[in-house]
């Protein structure tokens, strides 16, 4: 559907009429379309405005304020309030709240303290969004709208008692029977067996709020389920009373929730919200080693797997940082349009900066907008307008696929492990980070692809090589497809403690990699993390280092799987630590360690799949590439993330999108800057 | 009223009757006499001894020690007992105890775990407080009343029901309705308006606990509120009952109180609680670079600021600690007698040691008092006789007011702000700090001076130079003040952000500094957070650095307004860092960033009132100087510090009060020594 | 008792038949009996396999289970499982729970998570020990029972309103009335008298969490007396029902509790759980200059003062690790082994390992056991086999006593009163630590030894010099002991602040050491912890250094009492640090300071005892010495820790237990190797 969302690249701001004296709407609106902006997003945190008491309801507020966008020629995205529920809702049903594990509520004066599953609130949200859809939902204005305002933000846990009361539903559909849910949780251990659904709660306080783990786990799905179901709720509510030229979509990418499932079922488009200052963070964790604002480019890989051609609906324009926290820099001259362009880069295909003023009261006084409270034209304003000039020059490249040929695969399941098990999480953060990093200072684009139970072979087969790092948890279907696409092709990467778990996050009693042992040749013999009495063990691999950090798995190969590398040191020195097996067109390598910068980028180099692009252009470290592709042609992002200006060198005659010229040899990017650059 | 209170030097003791065998108090206040002790402050947590069950009064226990104390010709303090509510007390009335912010009630065991606003512990305070005004309120034996222990002490936060109730009608009496109120509080922000005063409550459990910032601002202003109530239902009591040649005090200075509204309106004088040997912690935190016992200097300035002519109600004599934390070294010999020679030399004419015996048992076993539990002679008692003998040569100097000529600005809201304000506080704290070190440092003496609705112009005139570091709230008000003080000749120093906020919080729409740009000759054209990528940002000066730390802003000069110096890097390199504008006979100086060490030496030296007694004496870093006033003389008291000798250089000839004689050249100081001189 | 239950070496291990299909049980067995495993422990999680619903019994499962073992020949110790009540009993009786302090129920779902104090708990646990004993009581296979699980473990602190009801009757009994308890508690200090029972709780929450110490105090008595209790009330239960041959023992070693009198009055046995894997953890904790492993030889030898010859009821064979926590390493090839002989080094005269197989669902799927979850033959088995085998060359050894010469002292009130006390636990925490290592490098082996009040003299008496670092708590009845053992020949050695307590943590008025002044020949004049502002604080004894860290009493020595050391810097140099003192034929040396690995060492020299068998063997840090002694045959446990193969050098010609050979001069123990010698 995303055609119809973006059809040009488009410029938008967050605004919010309720902040200010109406006598500036007007001036406000002018001033926006002077720099190119033609979409405000509004509303979401202003349920206040159609129902200031319980039951009343009223239109006049935004009524006047779309006329006037009307009148602008301003089109709107409009928001859902359920994300701050009214001060007189939660004093009157404090049942919507959201509670703490000791059921502490979490009261009125934040936002998004309300529980997705209290039936009032339910009841009382599905009446707002549906007297506002009734009202606007034909309005002229109105392109688009927002769900809510970022689920999930703030908190993805909940612990009311409507949430236990919808968790026990949720695992009566899941489960049907107590018997199974006590074989699910392992509920032999500890005596833990559940003899009575009401003995059932979503996680409590216990000692050392120790909890069992295959309950965390289907917890995380519960949330997930719960967010999906309030999601579609209004996303049903919605579409009965919309125009069918508007679209569906929702705001900032949080944890425990199904976003590719969410996005297909309830959604036209997906939109991020994109802040890379929090890479310079003044609490001392700032580390100028790391990729800092270009680590959002992972965030913004992960958005592109869930939509293509998604949009920014909140793009950072100044500093950010609530009153109590979060402090930071403002962003440097140069760096708004780097972040845009980020973005783009990635696949965004409508950028709308938040927001247009910063507001002069309330938490976020410093999470500055375009305008400062002065009002006055500024230096982010002259960017944003520079920018708008910039779009209108890579309108060739709405719509543009990504061109990489390596993907990360993931899955909720084992990401949601991870957060539950200790073990799984000391792999999967390193992994995760170093694929990433290997890809950015390579200059390998890589993209992410989730597994979900309908994948098809179709999807997996556009890349030559799949990164799957640490797949605990692992389905027969899922090993099945992963056998197809190698058996056709395609080179398979796992690393340590692969097939351990089943869906339940059980350890079958089988020999690991398990489902998958048949086609990686191996067997674990023995496992452990490294031990911190003991230098880094490490591998060698023709006679040079192979990196294999924090978890060992000591393989034995079986058949015609070849042992590429052997551990270095510790008790299983000359063991095997990386196995390669072909199978059918294509190969396995099993890889008995936790990934890192440095063996990411051996095996990728040994896959043939590094530096793709190394003919076209030679790229310091410093600079991220991007491709797209559209209709055969290939778009390449430059984006130069140092302060000082950085040299590319083009290996044959390249064109400038932003420049119009053409390019051989070597060119400089100044501080912060960017182009993109096509082969004609 | 100080000059009542305070004719001569006094030297006192904390004494609790109740916690020994009545055979030992004759023994006690013999061996205090001997010592040089003339009063005791006894009774403030005894509340039991008078009421030991509910409404039986009983008064034979300190009846019969105050005989015994007349008898003996002891002056006594006497404390009401309300820090410590008797467990049958709040056993009976939980509403009278304070609660944490998730309703969880501070429980008996502790001290200080009342609430300010619970009608029931008003009305039982009040009665015991009359009870025993009533019943001594004559008493020859006693000289002065202490108000509660310690207000604010432990905790200066307040969630009970009965706050919640408090604060409903402190915000009704301050904006009379609720429209009002959501505007002060801009609710407009997340949907947070208030539709019923029923939904309004003191800061309760959000979602990262996070809350309203003007609602926190105003919730520290009710605090005081509460404090302030408090103490003035008490002090009305004792006044109703006393006779006229008692004083009333109380001790300690606590947050979330205008200690200087409480001391004009319920206090006779103000005393203060000093143990500097917190600036020794054994928990890590001791940084041999830092002031250490000399940042006690800071308090004693903001206690001279309430009081010029202050008591000390408890000195530390010994090593201080509670049974569970606190743990420190013992104070090394001679630290006693700088300690309390530091309270004298910033104007306190009342130097009450705490305890005479350390407690034999409950938390504060480790408070050390003078005497050990073995209640033998020591060392300490020996050092109390010498400081005895001290306050007798140092007589002529009861009464003479600090003859500083800086003064660093502050006044509550600012101060209030900066607690709720993360942004505000990165500022604040090293500006103030800063002044505070570079006073020290350059023995540049200076005194606090706390803006108020009702200062005047005559006070702020005493001092040739003000600093105010970082004026985020200011009201016409103040500004109408300061900016008096600058036409008729002040030199008034500002720094980055100032007049960024109105009094609720709010950021007014206009270019900062706001209200005093007419005096600044300056407006903030851009600003940041230095970042953490970056080098630090400095300035230049005529040639020479100038440090800019933390935040600036980047100014722009409007008419006659001098550009001082500019930044020497980042982004905004060579654009205006200090800005100097004449306005009447005076000037404002205007910074672009957080005040440091080094830059307030540079300012303080270009106004001319660096050292200013440089002529008369050359100190050493190690060795502070204050510089009291009285009938044209000047008594310089020389503290030293360090636990090595320290050399002082006179270019004149002084006379040593200590010792009688007369000194030109140098002298030695030895380890933790003291001096005061004075020019004939 | 112990001679009855350990008549030879015996290796066991812990199983579960309710996590594993019944088809694996006698496969399991019989690998079991393969390697040399004669006793398993089971069921002390399984209350739902007899009592799956309220009053519903059952004993199907374990009769089939234990018919097997019957018939396979394998020996059982079988668990009562109240350490995990059921869903359904914390569902309906939640006043079964313990709480945190603030109320909040501790829920269902951990372990441990039930109180000892309700008195439905107590029904409903007596009634299921019943049962069981009653259907098993005569069981063949049976040869002992556990109490309940690792009492104390997870936590050790219980808030229920149970323990309020209990705590006060406790109190009651203790003191009779509410006057004498006012008065153990001092509570004159901050006004806490109590005037009813009613008001008297288990600590609650209070401003800071602080809380009266002598009631602190006896709440952690309170806790040993609730833990007593309820495990003498199912010993009681057994021993009614069991057969005469069976023994009753419970597992751990845990906080708040008198293990002593526990094993005295209610079990036959005590046995440990042995997790030496802790020492590697990876959190960052690790430090290799530590003892590490070795440090649980420091646990041992508190096991074998409570019991001289225990058992391990969980000796460590895999990595340890929760899901959510405690991440560690694989133990190395022969760790297993190593770890198994330090238990026998120490007295275990019992290794059961924990357990047979990785659970493979639950929070403990990363507590390893000896199989993985594939459930094949591996290293770990490997290496039990060959600890079988060594057993059997060991069987000399069985019953064998400790040889220490040396004894650290320690007393339940001293211990705890270091918990609710932060000054005494400076001074405990780091002299324990420093007579261990002491021992530990310098093969000087030790015991521990409790006084209790029926402590007796000639139990005291086999050990020529003792060690009692810190009785700050000190009873007339303990000086009367320690003088007896000092003038019968006893050499004591005492620490800093000795004698500053009576039994209530009250300070008497009298100078330290109160008590055992006399004995001491000294006073302390003075005291002071070492200040963070000065360079440590070390003594001179004959010219040379002794450390005197942390916190120094200065000395005045009395009589004939001589100053061996006097400190050496800060205000007391000069002043006396050691003092010894001649009582009768004994000897008393009182140091002015907490102890350390170097002054410790100097004074076992000074007293004779330091490396007791250097004429018969020497050894390097790395390997540990232990020796025990059996008709009149000493033999030599050697013990290396080191990854690093070790030398070791015997002056004179010994038998190796585990090769049956003779060895003269030097030896190499392999990395992690072991070995018992003895002198023919």
């Amino acid at each position: 559907m995303a055609a119809k969302v973006w059809n040009r690249l488009t410029m938008g701001v967050c605004y919010y009429p309720e902040h200010w004296d109406k006598s500036l709407w007007q001036d406000d609106l002018r001033r926006m379309k002077d720099a190119g902006i033609t979409v405000i997003r509004i509303a979401e945190f202003a349920w206040n405005k159609f129902e200031p008491r319980e039951g009343e309801f009223t239109y006049d507020f935004f009524d006047e304020f779309l006329a006037l966008c009307e009148k602008e020629g301003m089109q709107v995205i409009f928001g859902t309030p359920t994300a701050t529920p009214p001060a007189w809702l939660t004093e009157k049903y404090p049942e919507c709240l959201n509670a703490r594990p000791d059921g502490t509520l979490l009261r009125h004066g934040s936002r998004r303290h309300y529980n997705y599953n209290s039936p009032k609130y339910r009841e009382l949200s599905a009446r707002i969004v549906e007297k506002i859809a009734v009202h606007l939902g034909q309005h002229p204005a109105i392109v688009g709208w927002q769900l809510d305002n970022e689920f999930n933000c703030e908190t993805n846990v909940f612990y009311s008692n409507a949430d236990t009361e919808a968790f026990r539903l949720f695992l009566q559909e899941k489960y049907g029977t107590l018997e199974k849910l006590n074989q699910a949780w392992g509920t032999a251990f500890w005596n833990q067996d559940y003899t009575d659904w009401q003995q059932v709660y979503v996680p409590r306080p216990t000692i050392h709020d120790n909890h069992n783990p295959h309950q965390e786990l289907d917890y995380r799905r519960f949330i997930a389920h719960s967010t999906l179901s309030f999601a579609r709720m209004q996303a049903e509510i919605l579409r009965k009373h919309i125009d069918k030229r508007m679209f569906i979509t929702t705001n900032g990418m949080f944890g425990h929730i199904d976003n590719h499932r969410m996005t297909r079922e309830c959604l036209d488009t997906y939109t991020y919200d994109s802040y890379p200052n929090f890479g310079f963070p003044l609490d001392g964790r700032f580390d100028p080693k790391e990729l800092n604002d270009r680590k959002w480019s992972r965030n913004l890989t992960e958005v592109r797997s869930i939509c293509p051609h998604f949009g920014i609906m909140e793009q950072q324009s100044g500093s950010n940082g609530w009153v109590t926290r979060m402090e930071g820099p403002a962003p440097r001259p140069g760096q708004l349009t780097l972040w845009s362009m980020q973005s783009m880069a990635h696949g965004a295909d409508f950028i709308c900066y938040f927001r247009w003023r910063t507001c002069a009261f309330g938490t976020e006084i410093y999470w500055h907008g375009i305008l400062n409270y002065d009002n006055r034209d500024n230096r982010r304003l002259q960017e944003v307008k520079r920018v708008s000039a910039l779009m209108e020059k890579l309108q060739p490249v709405c719509g543009a696929a990504s061109a990489a040929k390596v993907a990360l695969l993931r899955d909720y399941d084992n990401l949601w492990d991870a957060e539950v098990d200790a073990w799984h999480r000391r792999l999967q953060d390193p992994s995760e980070k170093a694929v990433f990093e290997a890809s950015q200072r390579t200059h390998t684009p890589y993209d992410m692809f989730f597994l979900h139970d309908d994948t098809q072979l179709c999807e997996l087969k556009r890349y030559p090589v799949l990164i799957y790092p640490h797949a605990l948890i692992l389905s027969a279907k899922r090993a099945d497809l992963l056998r197809a696409y190698v058996q056709q092709g395609g080179t398979l990467i796992l690393g340590c403690r692969t097939g351990m778990k089943d869906m339940n996050g059980h350890c079958p009693m089988q020999p690991m990699p398990g489902l998958v042992a048949d086609i990686t040749g191996t067997t674990v013999e023995d496992f452990t993390f490294q031990s911190p009495a003991e230098a880094p063990v490490n591998a060698l691999w023709d006679g040079e280092m192979l990196e294999t950090p924090v978890f060992n798995d000591i393989l034995r190969s079986h058949g015609d799987a070849k042992v590429l590398a052997r551990f270095d040191s510790s008790y299983y020195r000359g063991e095997p630590a990386l196995v390669e097996n072909q199978v059918g067109k294509g190969r396995v390598l099993h890889l008995g360690s936790v990934f890192s910068l440095q063996n990411v980028t051996q095996l990728l180099r040994y896959c043939g799949v590094l530096t793709p692009w190394a003919d076209t252009l030679e790229l310091p470290e410093g600079v991220e590439l991007t491709v797209r592709e559209k209709d055969g042609r290939l778009y390449f992002f430059l984006l130069n993330y140092q302060s000082e200006p950085q040299t590319v060198v083009f290996n044959r005659e390249v064109r400038s999108l932003t420049r119009g010229d053409t390019v051989c040899g070597s060119m400089t990017l100044p501080p912060f800057g960017t182009d993109v650059v096509t082969i004609d």
